[in-house]
C-alpha cells in the first residue's frame, strides 16, 4: 500500500483510529482448523476432527503427587522467573529420554519450548524471510503451515506415498532450485505417523532424504510429536539419529510432550546444532521469556519418576484398539465399490481418508454436521494447490462406540451427498442434450 | 548476501551444513539484560540488577489451595488443550479486575497471553515491518526493545522528564514524520512507575499524549506491569481509560500478572479494539497455541478468591519500606557534592541513578562485580543513541540490609573508579604537556 493510501485508510473510520497491520500479518488467519473446530459445538456431534489425546491416558494421580512433592520442596522457585532455555533438570531428563531413542545430545543442543508449536514458530522466525522457499509434504501438518505462514514463504510440496515422501520428486525439485539459484531454506517433514495421514517414512526414504539434504546443503526440520506412539511393527531410526551417525548437524528436531503426557502442560523441546539452539533461545527470550517453571517441573517429574515403558505400552494398547475399531468400521461401511480409500497407520492419532473425486470434503464437512459427525477437510493440509477429496479422521478421542457410529453417519452423509451430486450431474447432462 | 556468497558460506564448514538465518534474526541477540544477569553468579554479590518481585509476597498457600481445589473438580480439563484467546473464566476475572481501575471492556477486547512479553511480541509482529518507525521513551523497557527488535524497526526516542515523556519533543517528531510521509506505527510507553526509571507520567502529559495520538492517528501501546504497585500519592487514570472516555480505540493495553502475583505463572493479558485482539489471537495461535490452562486457572482463582485490596496493600507496605531504605542509603552515601542523582518513584520496583559524566556504567558494572554488588547499566534501555552514565537499581528483591550494604559497596566502587578515571585524565594531561 502506498503511504497516501495508508494515511487515508487510517483516518477513514469515523475519525476513529485504524491500525495498519504488518505486511506478514494482513492476510494471516492463524490455524485454519481452529476456526473449523469452533463450528462443532453441538454435543450430539461425534467429532473425529480434533487432535486431542485421550484424557483416559492422562497421568492424573502422577500430576497430583508431583505437584504436592514439588510444592513442598520449593514452591518459591516454581513461582519465580527461570532460565529461558529451560530448567537444567528438565534438559537432563530430555537428554535421557532421547537416549532411549538412540539420540545422543548435550545440554547445548537442547532448548525447552512452550510445546511443539513454539518450536515450529521459532524455526520459521529463525530461518525464513518473506518469499523464501521451503519443502513440505503433500499433505503436511496444518499447524506447521500456521507457524511458517507468518513469514509468508513459498511452499514446494512433495507428494506423499504410503512409505513417505516422493524422494525422486524431491531430488528433481532440489536440483531445479539449485539451477535457478534459489534453494529452499529447509525441508519440513513429520516422518513418524504423520499428521494428517498417519504415514510413516520408510528407512530407505529416510536415508535418501538425508543424502539429498547433504548433497544440496538443505537442513531438515524433523517434527516428531507422535514418534513414541507406535502400535505395531518395529521402530525406525529418527532422521536425527541417522544424521548423527554421519556426523550430525543437518537435522533440527522439534518435539512436544502434548501427545505423550498431556497437551495442557504446554511443554516440548527442540534439538539441533548449538548455534541454532542458541539463536532460537534469543528469539524465545524476546517472545515469551521462560516456559513456566511449574509446567517444566511436572514434565521433568513425569520423565524421571514414571515407568515410561509401562506407560507407553498402556497408551499403545489403548490407541491400537481405537484404531482397530475405526478401521473395522470403515471396512464395514465402505466396501471397495464405494471408491473410498484410507491409510492404515501403525501409530499416531490420525488416518487419511479419500472420497470419490466428485465429492468436495469442504462441502461434505458442512453436510456432515447435519448428520452429527465431524472430520477435518483435507485442504487445510496443503501449503499450495490444496486437494479437496480427502479428510483427516482422529481415533484417539472418540470412544469405540462413537467411532463405529461416527463412521456409520459419515457413510450415510456420503451416500446422500453422492446422490445429490449424481442428480446434479444428470440434470446437467439432460440440459446439455437439449441445448 | 548474494546467492553465490550464501551458497559458498553453506558448503564451507568442513562439509557440515550451515544454517542461513533470516534477515531479521542475523544480528538479533535477545534480551541484553539476560546475558548480563548470567554474569552475576557469585552468591556473595548483592544484586540490585534483576527485576524480580519478592518471593515474600508470593501467595504460596493460595497456590496450594487453588491447585488442590481445581484438581479435585476438573483435573482432566486442566490437562487438555484449551481456547487460544484464553479461558472464559479468566477473561471474566480480567474484566472485573479492570473495572476496579475504571476500564470497561468486553470479552472481545481481551486476550490472555503467556505474560507481558508475549503481549509485546504480538504487538511487534502485528504492527511492525522492517524499517518501520516507532516512538519509545528514552530510556525505555529493555524487554520491549527485545520484542520489537525482531522486526528491525527504527526507534524514535523521546526524552523522559520527571513527570513523563517530553510531549513538546513528541509533537515535533510526529509533525516531522507526517511531513516526511513516514509516520511511526505506534507510540510505546510505560506510564506507571516505568522500568527502568520508576517515573510516573503526569495527568497533563497523559492527556497531551492522547491528544497527539488522535491528532496524528498513531496508536499508543500502554504497558502496565507496575500500575497496581503504587506506594504513595493517588492513582492517575490509565491512558486506556482516558481514551475510553473519548470514544476509545487509540490504546492497546499490555498487562502481566508477573509483578502482582508471581512471574512463574507466566500469565498476562492484552486489551484493545476487537480487530486488533482478534488478529493477535491468530498470531498467538500460530506461535504457541493456548496459554497453559493450569496457569490460567491459578490466575483466575487468585483474581476471584484473594482479597485483592488487602493483598495489594500488603505489597505496598512491603515494597514502600524497601524503597525507603534504598533512598535513605543513597542519601547517606551520595551527598550532593558527589554529583550522583536518582529518581524518587512513588511505585514500581526500580529507580534510575545517574553518575558523573566521566564514569561509564558499563565499565562500572564489571568493576562493581569485584565489589560484590550489581546493577543494570543504563545503555540497555535505549532504542537508539544509548547513554552510559545511568544505571537501574531494583529494590524489590534484596533485603533491607542488602540494600544498605549494596549502596555502600556501590559508593566504594564509584570512589575507586572515579579516582582511576581522575588519574588517567591527569596522566593524559601531563603526556599532552610534553607532546
Amino acid at each position: 500500500m502506498s503511504d497516501g493510501a495508508e494515511k487515508s485508510k487510517r483516518s477513514n473510520y469515523h475519525g476513529r483510529l485504524e491500525y495498519t497491520f504488518a505486511r506478514n500479518m494482513r492476510d494471516y488467519e492463524g490455524y485454519s482448523i481452529g476456526k473449523l473446530l469452533s463450528l462443532i459445538n453441538d454435543p450430539k456431534i461425534i467429532s473425529m476432527a480434533g487432535g486431542m489425546p485421550s484424557p483416559e491416558m492422562f497421568l492424573q494421580e502422577q500430576l497430583r503427587q508431583a505437584t504436592r512433592r514439588r510444592f513442598d520442596s520449593h514452591i518459591h522457585r516454581i513461582m519465580q522467573y527461570s532460565s529461558i532455555r529451560g530448567e537444567g533438570e528438565l534438559i537432563e531428563a530430555v537428554i535421557a529420554f532421547l537416549q532411549r531413542d538412540d539420540i545422543h545430545v548435550r545440554p547445548e543442543n537442547v532448548m525447552i519450548t512452550s510445546s511443539g508449536q513454539q518450536g515450529l514458530d521459532l524455526v520459521g522466525r529463525l530461518l525464513l524471510d518473506p518469499g523464501d522457499a521451503l519443502v513440505v509434504e503433500r499433505p503436511t501438518f496444518a499447524g506447521a503451515l500456521a507457524a511458517f505462514q507468518m513469514q509468508r514463504p513459498d511452499y514446494l510440496g512433495i507428494e506423499l506415498a504410503a512409505d513417505g515422501l516422493d524422494v525422486v520428486q524431491l531430488r528433481q525439485v532440489l536440483s531445479d532450485c539449485q539451477a535457478s539459484g534459489s534453494p529452499p531454506k529447509f525441508i519440513y517433514v513429520v516422518p513418524d505417523f504423520q499428521n494428517p495421514t498417519g504415514i510413516c517414512m520408510s528407512l530407505a526414504k529416510r536415508e535418501a532424504l538425508l543424502a539429498l539434504s547433504r548433497l544440496y546443503h538443505i537442513p531438515i526440520i524433523e517434527d516428531s510429536p507422535y514418534r513414541t506412539l507406535r502400535y505395531c511393527g518395529s521402530q525406525l531410526p529418527s532422521l536425527f539419529s541417522l544424521d548423527q551417525q554421519q556426523g550430525g548437524g543437518s537435522v533440527v528436531g522439534v518435539y512436544t510432550f502434548s501427545k505423550l503426557f498431556c497437551p495442557g502442560m504446554r511443554v516440548g523441546f527442540t534439538i539441533g546444532p548449538p548455534e541454532v539452539i542458541s539463536k532460537m533461545t534469543n528469539i524465545k527470550e524476546g517472545s515469551t521469556l521462560n516456559t513456566p517453571p511449574y509446567n517444566q517441573e511436572m514434565c521433568a517429574d513425569f520423565l524421571t519418576t514414571v515407568d515410561l515403558d509401562a506407560y507407553f505400552q498402556r497408551c499403545h494398547v489403548y490407541y491400537q484398539e481405537k484404531l482397530r475399531v475405526l478401521l473395522e468400521a470403515l471396512e464395514t461401511h465402505f466396501p471397495p465399490e464405494r471408491g473410498v480409500t484410507w491409510t492404515r497407520p501403525d501409530g499416531g492419532l490420525f488416518l487419511w481418508l479419500s472420497v470419490p473425486e466428485t465429492v468436495n470434503t469442504q462441502s461434505l464437512f458442512h453436510a456432515a454436521l447435519g448428520f452429527k459427525v465431524a472430520f477435518v477437510p483435507g485442504d487445510a493440509f496443503y501449503g499450495e494447490h490444496p486437494e479437496y477429496r480427502h479428510m483427516r479422521l482422529n481415533f484417539s478421542c472418540p470412544s469405540s462406540d462413537q467411532l463405529k457410529e461416527g463412521v456409520r453417519r459419515l457413510s450415510d452423509c456420503l451416500v446422500r451427498t453422492e446422490s445429490v451430486v449424481d442428480r446434479l450431474q444428470r440434470s446437467r447432462w439432460s440440459i446439455n442434450q437439449y441445448t
